[in-house]
């Protein structure tokens, strides 16, 4: 079969990790897709800069419109990053008839519905494994392995670098604040760290998931997100004693009510495998209704763990050149005229169970207000720990573990505790989830 | 689109489920796969049996040939499982331009070279994700989602009923027998175990794994075998104390002199994730010299995971009905004309550590002999433990960890130090490895 030509957007870590494993492995990649996959063009925006990868062979420029515009390129492979004229440059491709390949998660959460439309309008294929997870090949997993399932919710850490820092907490029992500065050292996470501390990187790809599992648009500015910036090590440590980890988790549920879509430090019950994915790793746990649980765990970033999810498309793509549009895997899993409307839930309609830790003053009663106030909002105890206080302090640490209940029942009930006159400061309130096979 | 037309051949417990899951989700299925998937017809051996599945609007036959030559019916998905007559009806549907599904893991691994070639003369596809480690979509990320990468190991825990026993004796500190005897009670291990616990059942799923990983072809005959019988609750308190779990793994690795292909009890670091999957669940690390290490871990068996495995089978070839047949993903994930030949090596070139113990009289001198014939053979030890003897013992237990050596030196030294006047019996040896990110 005739070689499939190739032009990629971007020549940084992943465009250059991307260049490096299409080389060094043409011959095993041939070998499966049957074809030859050549880089022909290129484009980067200082043409000078020492690279990362070879780009021998492969002519070069300063304006990806020398790509997008070049006849002969089928697939055009963006790994730039970002949105504004990036996403201007897809839509352009996309419209004179090549199909994309792109990494880029902010992208397709905040205008997949839109690029997706333009895909089907041309009849050409976007795709975005690189997007969630790295080089784990979880779209693939969702949208082709379990399509015979209902899925039920899925529930992932698909953040390196928080996963990192709470990894690091709870094994050398580091502050928040100071792992970080070691994760910015290391290069893990960005001189400004919102993206990643706070979830929006992570909400970014639970946009993606959700959408595909349940068959529903691209909704990121409906899902609750919330950082690890509050978690102590205090709570680490109390998590451990009680036989949680607490992990950053992107989770999608589906519920009788409505959609939960919601990124929050998490306790897990230490024995699930997910709670023991530790450092910069990723791993999405999705529930179906007939397979169960299944876990898929690897890098969840960096140059070739990227690059190759990237190759993967390309080579799906290649396959694909030739089918019936109809014929393909719908760009979200679902048939575009099949999306469903399904009710996102708001927050206050959330149903978990919590951790909560709060300091009291070392006074008879106060826990029987505290236990008082939850039972007034229908909220039931699993557990409770009161600490002794320590040695020249007056206030005595109580944490609380409850059963499932409403999120709303809670905001009211953490409100009443911190109005108590024997509880200072606020409610320390973790959210808990049982991952369990059911 | 038209709906498409599938026939069951088997309605027992794969069978039950696959109709179970096909009818319950069939909504689900439909806005995925763009169509109705419909089952018009099943033939089971007793037609009078009370079945999991309801089979209304399904036509039934005792004869699977009535499905075969039913020219309505466009993919026949085989659920009998077993040889002798079911590789005849497969060839038969194949000659007949049926696509084929099934779950049928020996067939795969000891006729698949056959009954691939068969199809492809036809073209058709013949799909068999449920063969190996049920719904864990591992043939899919293995073949496409990790097209970019080449494979260098996997190593996979793909015998629930071996991992339940192991995971028991470790939990519960139980002898092999014991489990093995309420596995059989539990309907896990059948009456005769031989196939789950002496590695057959693991050794035809490393078959099929090893091939889509490396492309060569299904060479069964090659996998050296090695059950867990001979596990006892020592070794497995043993490895515990020295930081390592006994999981029945299944390994295929390819090194400079050839492929390993080997099934068999390994001691595994018990932090890696692998070393954590407990009971009948199944996991498998795939190593890509792209992406490093991923995992995947689901139920290995089933009603419904196995279902779910094949119902994607389904949904993938409905949608590559009207494809190309050269543009279709391989059945062995490289281009059938592109096997490769590469050798598959002896067990005596083997190379890994191990776990040696073994029983000593109480004299002076029996560690020194040991230790020197090890040396004799060029095997470096990474740890010693020389237990105390119990009380009413005179023979002390010795239990050695080596570095990585060749397996025929390993055997020379294990004869030597069994034909010591001082060393009481057989020593066991257990392989070790460290699946290591690299």
């Amino acid at each position: 079969m005739k070689p499939v030509k190739v032009g990629v957007l971007g020549l940084g870590t992943v465009g250059g990790g991307t260049v490096n494993v299409l080389k060094r492995n043409a011959a095993e990649i041939a070998r499966r897709a049957g074809r030859e996959i050549i880089i022909t063009r290129a484009s980067a925006k200082d043409l000078n800069k020492v690279r990362i990868c070879d780009t021998e062979g492969i002519i070069l420029s300063a304006d990806p419109m020398d790509i997008i515009n070049d006849p002969e390129i089928e697939i055009v492979v963006e790994l730039i990053g970002g949105g504004g004229v990036v996403k201007d440059w897809i839509l352009k491709a996309l419209e004179n008839g090549k199909h994309v390949v792109t990494a880029n998660k902010s992208l397709i959460a905040l205008h997949g519905n839109e690029i997706f439309a333009k895909a089907s309008e041309k009849g050409v294929i976007v795709a975005f494994e690189a997007a969630v997870a790295g080089g784990i090949p979880i779209i693939k997993a969702i949208r082709e392995g379990l399509a015979g399932n209902e899925i039920e919710w899925l529930a992932g850490i698909i953040n390196g670098t928080g996963n990192f820092i709470l990894t690091e907490m709870r094994d050398k029992g580091r502050d928040f604040d100071d792992v970080l500065a070691e994760a910015q050292a290391l290069g893990y996470a960005e001189a400004d760290p919102t993206f990643d501390v706070e979830g929006i990187d992570a909400a970014h790809k639970l946009t993606i998931l959700a959408s595909i599992a349940f068959g529903i648009p691209l909704q990121f500015d409906k899902i609750y997100t919330e950082g690890i910036s509050r978690i102590t090590r205090l709570d680490v440590e109390y998590a451990e004693r009680l036989g949680y980890r607490i992990k950053h988790l992107g989770i999608a549920r589906k519920t009788p009510e409505g959609i939960e879509l919601r990124v929050h430090p998490t306790l897990i019950p230490e024995r699930r495998l997910i709670a023991n994915v530790n450092g910069v790793m990723n791993a999405i746990v999705v529930r179906g209704d007939a397979v169960g649980n299944t876990l898929y765990y690897g890098p969840g970033a960096g140059a070739e763990p990227t690059a190759s999810a990237v190759v993967a498309d390309i080579v799906d793509v290649a396959r694909a050149l030739t089918s019936d549009p109809e014929n393909r895997v719908p760009h979200l899993a679902f048939q575009a005229e099949s999306l469903s409307d399904i009710l996102v839930l708001h927050p206050d309609n959330f149903k978990t169970s919590y951790y909560l830790r709060l300091c009291t003053e070392d006074k008879p009663g106060v826990l029987a207000d505290v236990t008082r106030i939850l039972a007034d909002h229908n909220i039931s105890i699993e557990a409770i720990i009161q600490k002794e206080a320590l040695p020249d302090e007056t206030l005595i640490p109580i944490i609380l573990l409850t059963q499932i209940t409403l999120e709303k029942e809670m905001n009211a009930a953490i409100a009443a505790i911190e109005a108590l006159d024997t509880v200072n400061g606020k409610v320390n309130r973790i959210r808990l989830e049982t991952l369990e096979n059911k």
